[in-house]
């Protein structure tokens, strides 16, 4: 395969991956860009229509959503966000000592996403793939760290022909200054989707509204 | 999710983990076994009649074959397994440069199995996950490494809940050594598939089926 240039960007429709797509595109000036999302059975899939639409306003070559749905059978109950009938909780329903692997993680999602993610670049031979993982303030998980990241690389650098790099530029930062940064970038915010539950409108009490929430007030202070 | 006892086998149909199911089951004692297969567009399909029935004669508790041939749109013509009119080469076709990283591969494919696979034993609190992978004689991919399944390991280790491992007890040996194994343990290896050509007989002649023919010779010798 040959190495071409480009990059894929990985997109849900939430705050930072937008915010990572725009900066992808216009503070980095990467082109072209291929914006890759999945249908994995959340219930909060209002994201991916948000993704569709931030796709065509950011400028990406293209846009692919991947039906992986059949992994809310390889999950079955293992998670809240896949599971039927299962209840996000609100954030402050969730004990301190669940917060490093609470209900809402979803069994080994980000390491699946990463190698369906790298499969796409290297087939096309794009050497560069963006995930936007950020330092979670009310909790982290594990497969949005910086281990985890420099551990993926790992895997992904013995490739004998073209290894693709997993690069995450907002993983140390606070989700306040990824809006600062998108503010800048002119992205509008409105147009993102970040409730974990899935209905109408956003909740406010999930543990991602909540996370959004505070980051909005945070860049008012 | 709490640990429970039990393993998950990735079941191609093949020789080698042909072979490892049994071994699981039968000299390391685990219980209970469930295998996993994958469908992903191979045009050698056969492979997965061959692992239902090897399931069924191990004695596995539970055989999934999960269907991923969207595979195949995101591999698109980068593998002549999947590629439609793609066809497979024989081994004396492909030049001893380009065996390191053959036709034959599938981009990322190791690592997306066992990021599924590994999805699906942390779900039903599985500790262990055994993977085929075996020291290949003419050439070796990337993906079967020893250094592949260190890499994949030190993602995993970081999961704080469930950190599942996977189990590659063959990575050191020699085909023929797998042979011997699965021969003392009474497999019938007239019902596992190796061909990479979806033909009703094997050609003899592909990578795959050359590679089986020597181990088979080195048995006799």
């Amino acid at each position: 395969m040959n190495k071409t240039s480009g990059a894929v960007v990985l997109l849900s429709g939430g705050v930072d991956s937008t915010t990572l797509l725009h900066f992808v595109k216009k503070e980095l000036g990467v082109s072209p860009v291929h914006a890759l999302s999945f249908l994995y059975g959340q219930k909060h899939v209002k994201e991916l229509d948000m993704a569709c639409e931030q796709a065509k306003l950011a400028g990406a070559e293209t846009h692919e959503v991947i039906d992986i749905s059949f992994m809310a059978a390889i999950i079955g109950s293992a998670s809240v966000l896949t599971r039927e009938g299962g209840e996000v909780p609100d954030l402050d329903q969730i004990a301190e000592s669940d917060r490093s692997q609470p209900p809402t993680y979803v069994p080994n999602r980000n390491m699946l996403f990463l190698s369906l993610a790298a499969s796409y670049a290297e087939s096309r031979g794009i050497p560069d793939l963006f995930y936007g993982a950020q330092a979670q303030d009310e909790y982290g998980y594990w497969d949005c760290t910086n281990d985890f990241l420099s551990a993926i690389n790992a895997v992904l650098a013995l490739n004998r022909d073209l290894p693709v790099m997993v690069k995450a530029p907002f993983i140390a930062m606070r989700k306040v200054d990824v809006l600062k940064k998108g503010l800048e970038l002119g992205i509008d915010y409105s147009r993102t989707w970040t409730c974990y539950r899935g209905d109408t409108s956003p909740c406010g009490t999930c543990p991602s509204c909540v996370e959004r929430k505070t980051a909005f007030e945070e860049l008012e202070e």
